[in-house]
């Protein structure tokens, strides 16, 4: 074990504090990098402040962070892809069982075994330690994991922004695969203008898709356009809304608290498939004859495996595609969890700048 | 026009009465025929009971019925492919633009103008005609239609079990066309045993499937096994239930009644998909965290087109596929809505022989 620093929660309404914790030394199978930027994600905020009791209760101290970016700063006698000074990354799964069929295939974070969060998740494929039995994320100057579970940024991509790419990226990425945006001539509705949608709309306009950008901000509008939207929709707007009717094959919902998933159905056209992709934890009254009448489809998604994730930042640099991103410091967390809680009402997704911070 | 008989509901809770009906008489494109026999379907009850309104009120009189086969008595001077004397079949669609895309490419029943139901269906595309604004349907001596609506049943095939084909078959053979079990291999699930579910149990079994029947009734597994069904599950039993945990790639739900699709989750694998067909009207309580963990997908679909129905009932012919049906006189017509409309204790489905009744 080595011990560096992270930012923690010791319950789900403290405050961010500095602590000590402790993590494996590298392995010959591990990578060690020093964390240079992390993304914050509305899912720390889940986490941290205990949100998913008791589908899942948050351990504390705790540490969130799952878009980690860094320079590595030690490798494995058995690792041959990274060598010190290569800039990497580490998304939201650190760990998993590396053995089913499921990881063999590059779908890690379906491991059969239960895949390892990159925060709160528990310790037990043997591949990750703390001295606590769950994970600490990357809100922290350094982090070791399986070799398996960095990814490499490529050369020229702005480290800074690359670690939103490995969750909000990824998980957009993810079904626009699964659903054929990829090869273009789609019709994509993006719900949600914010860190995971601004990256979809760009990701489904590199694919060669006509995108909507849907959001319940009218402001919203010129930014959206600017990164790749065709037509930009008001949600909260019946005008705006009846205008888009039956306008999308695929709607991607990154709305990430109590919605009506219902309320979006209108903008499919026939055979249309929408997507849910924040964690939203109410129930959505669902009505079948909808459904049936159009042959509408409603999924759900969430990140992606290794293999996918890789090959999601590489798409990212061929096109071009840098999420927007602002960069913060440990001090102004408990004020971008509030901001989060209520209504992200930027296009931008907040980075933590670790070595600014104190 | 042209006067023939039909067994009618003067308002949702009255008796059937026989009685006198207009229909418009044999255009040059129209087939005329004497109807044998009509299936009774659950649909029939919710429109004849009204339980539709407020989403779509019934007129009364309203004569139900959309699984019609007979006998070719009269065709119009440009029909070539039917003549006096074959055995021909009209499913739950009786007219539509046969104009926009959609009909064109034989989704009449998503007609851009608005299908119109072989009962309680507006008479607005001008090929069909009653002494009403609406249709009448099979419950009747005789029905006359566009030849773009006429099943032809293959010589050969059971004219008193042929109707069924044209709803309950066709209800099934779509969605299983739809998300591929046509080319076999996946693991379906029936849900419900009646009549919809015996001919979905019999489809995916004769397209290369391993089949499981899922129904609330333990004393319907002799025969869900009979037509065709690897393993049973009864869907009360939490036992029995998480022996088939994660076993379907695809469930078809033909409960009909106000039911929880969530019940039916757990028995998804990965991917896995369930679609929805009967006329439930209730809210389903979705929670998106299930669907996105395990990318499940949640859809509906109704009936499908002529062509799709015509290579449906073909299908069948092929395969010897043929409903289980009981034949039941007008006289029964109230006790078997009854049954129909609490819980649906057989595996036959209902069929109304018209020459037999009074």
């Amino acid at each position: 074990m080595y011990t560096t620093q992270a930012w923690a929660k010791a319950a789900a309404d403290s405050d961010f504090k500095k602590i000590d914790i402790q993590r494996n030394l590298c392995g010959e199978e591990d990578v060690t990098f020093a964390v240079k930027y992390c993304g914050i994600c509305h899912s720390d905020v889940h986490v941290a402040e205990d949100h998913l009791k008791p589908v899942r209760s948050t351990n504390y101290p705790c540490v969130p962070g799952h878009e980690l970016a860094g320079l590595v700063t030690e490798v494995g006698t058995k690792v041959t892809a990274y060598k010190v000074g290569d800039m990497v990354g580490v998304g939201c799964i650190s760990d998993s069982c590396l053995a089913c069929p499921t990881c063999n295939t590059g779908n890690e974070h379906a491991c059969q075994a239960g895949m390892t969060g990159t925060y709160n998740g528990e310790t037990k494929h043997g591949h990750i330690a703390t001295d606590k039995s769950w994970t600490f994320g990357g809100y922290s100057n350094s982090q070791t994991v399986h070799q398996r579970f960095i990814i490499k940024i490529p050369p020229g991509f702005p480290l800074e922004a690359a670690g939103p790419v490995f969750c909000a990226g990824i998980t957009m990425f993810s079904p626009l695969k699964e659903w054929g945006a990829h090869r273009g001539g789609l019709r994509v509705g993006i719900v949600g203008i914010g860190g995971l949608g601004q990256m979809g709309v760009q990701l489904a306009r590199a694919m060669g898709n006509t995108v909507t950008a849907i959001s319940t901000s009218p402001n919203k509008k010129a930014v959206a356009k600017e990164i790749g939207a065709d037509t930009f929709v008001v949600s909260t707007d019946p005008e705006s809304m009846r205008a888009a009717a039956m306008s999308c094959d695929l709607i991607l919902n990154t709305v990430s608290v109590s919605h009506e998933l219902g309320t979006y159905l209108p903008l499919l056209a026939m055979r249309g498939t929408i997507v849910q992709l924040g964690v939203a934890m109410n129930a959505h009254a669902v009505y079948q004859l909808p459904l049936m009448m159009r042959k509408l489809r409603v999924t759900g998604s969430t990140i992606g495996g290794m293999l996918e994730t890789q090959e999601c930042i590489d798409f990212c640099h061929r096109h071009k595609i840098v999420p927007r991103i602002k960069l913060v410091t440990a001090d102004a967390l408990l004020d971008i969890y509030k901001m989060l809680n209520s209504k992200n009402d930027s296009v931008v997704r907040n980075v933590l700048d670790i070595e600014a911070s104190k």
